[in-house]
């Protein structure tokens, strides 16, 4: 068995809980970067709050943590391939697999296939792979298509799944308009388009995941506003009724070989009782249903990414897209006994 | 692409609609078998009900049916591999793989060791393979191991699922006791023991697919009582208030890695408004929910065995057990398109 080396690269509130999954699946840590000064210098251990030191100190030069020599980099920073080209490039110049939890990443072909391209080169020229997991992955796309292993004619498919926009820290908050006025939302909207975000490449991926083409792809957004003064624990303050509470996301695909894929995100501030639940139709012959109730979002993000360290691991150098990936496992043993 | 040669062996409920979703799939049919004196001589399409006719008459003599030569048997006859084992070894022996829907052959290792040890061999000598599949495919196996793969740490795995003893035909019927009285069944039980159904097997490839070991298997059975009289379909007649509908089949799995596994499955005459559930939790870190309503279970058996057809015959020969299969797919295009 191997043991596997890793820089966690982003120590926000899901990094922190991967480097605790890591270090509990037996991978040694080796390095950790952020942003914030808060952080740099101090030990992982104490900026992820894991209750011991790690002897690993955050810094905030990725350079110098990727030099130490790592299978995989972790990476949960922010979210669009745009923004994150630069450190993904960086991990794979350096040898080193990325697996992310950064959204566009499960299918950037659609939304962002130059990128995409030039990091695949870039993988393939370190002989690394780049791939994306998240709650996507055993929840939004492999629960899914492998309910459509059952379907003998699909007709469409529609899948519903909520999140609370408190559970991801205030970037993600802010990302969808929390606190905003609903003009202010609209006028950013308006202004700036709406780029697309978890339901397309989402989709994107389970079209592909279940053997169809996409032919034409159309997303909208909308916000949830709230229905009375509600505490945001991410923002640490009360969204007055009426303000934006978190938004809509929807993706809709045609296929060409007929399908229509629809899937609604929503992605909001909860009131109290609310929970994450997951569910998903397929029309067809057969009708089939599929409902997670509680789920637990974030965590999950964070348990699928670090099940799929081996699977990163193991694949071919490129740019994988998660239908490419295999089936997702539950690791039982440490994830170097995982790597082929 | 190739074209698909198949044997309908066994033309009863189930092998009537296997039959009509590999010919919308493009697979040509070149034999049937049955052993019913009303259904041997007839075309195909009048004892499956299809509408028209296919050319294939349906015949007693399975060798005469498998001398046609086909690539695959869709085998759905009986339960359990004892009772079987004759008619699997000869279409392996013709050169035939062959996919059943009979229920110890999703994993046989536990119960029929020295059984499935002879038709391994035998499936290799002739360079075929042979696999089960079915609902346990995707509702009981998959869609479980898949949700496993968010799994940080599994503590134990429960699963309940339920069906109609009305949908299979009566010999299913029978075999769940419908219409008997308790003590009928529970003489039977205690002079007969009650073998291993539906749920060791499922339970036993499930722990496979997740990557644990089992240690050790309970496997326990209750009836169901009729509250009321209650008209069975089945065996087309009421069954009276106390008497059997059915039973409850459980299965307790411990693994040798810890995490334990359970899953009750509930077959019986259904009353008014009832519909088929699969229900699992993972009990772990996180804990982790899966529920599908309204699930056709008689259709999707049907639908998960087609839909396996070129994995079976892609597999490397031998018993290839349902965990070893890969993901279930949907099956967009004609099924030789698949096969590599």
């Amino acid at each position: 068995m191997r043991s596997l080396r890793a820089v966690v690269y982003g120590v926000g509130a899901m990094g922190s809980i991967i480097a605790r999954l890591m270090l509990e699946k037996g991978v040694e840590i080796v390095g950790a970067v952020a942003r914030s000064p808060q952080k740099v210098g101090r030990d992982l251990g104490e900026v992820a709050s894991l209750g011991f030191a790690t002897g690993v100190i955050v810094e905030s030069d990725a350079r110098r943590a990727l030099e130490a020599g790592a299978d995989i980099a972790v990476v949960s920073l922010a979210s669009y391939l745009s923004v994150m080209f630069d450190h993904f490039k960086l991990c794979l110049e350096h040898g080193a697999n990325v697996v992310t939890i950064e959204e566009e990443s499960i299918y950037p072909w659609g939304s962002a296939p130059e990128l995409a391209a030039r990091l695949d080169r870039i993988a393939k020229e370190n002989g690394v792979s780049i791939a994306a997991s998240g709650a996507q992955d055993v929840f939004w796309m492999n629960l899914v298509s492998t309910l459509a292993g059952a379907s003998h004619r699909i007709d469409a498919v529609s899948g519903r799944c909520t999140w609370n926009a408190d559970d991801y820290g205030p970037e993600v908050a802010k990302h969808v308009h929390v606190g905003n006025t609903p003009e202010e939302f609209e006028r950013h909207v308006a202004e700036h388009g709406w780029p697309d975000f978890v339901t397309r490449s989402t989709l994107e991926a389970l079209v592909a995941d279940v053997g169809l083409t996409a032919e034409s792809v159309k997303t909208a957004v909308v916000p949830v506003l709230a229905e009375a003064d509600t505490p945001s624990r991410g923002l640490d303050r009360v969204i007055s009724r009426g303000r934006v509470l978190g938004v809509v996301d929807s993706a809709t695909i045609a296929t060409r070989e007929g399908p229509t894929f629809s899937f609604e995100m929503a992605g909001s501030v909860y009131g109290p009782g609310e929970t994450d639940v997951n569910e998903w139709t397929i029309w067809g012959e057969p009708d089939l249903h599929l409902r997670n109730d509680r789920v637990p979002t974030r965590l999950i993000t964070c348990t699928s990414v670090v099940n799929r360290i081996p699977d990163v691991i193991n694949a071919e150098p490129g740019f994988v897209t998660l239908d490419r990936l295999p089936k997702p496992r539950y690791r039982a043993l440490p994830l170097g006994h995982y790597v082929s």
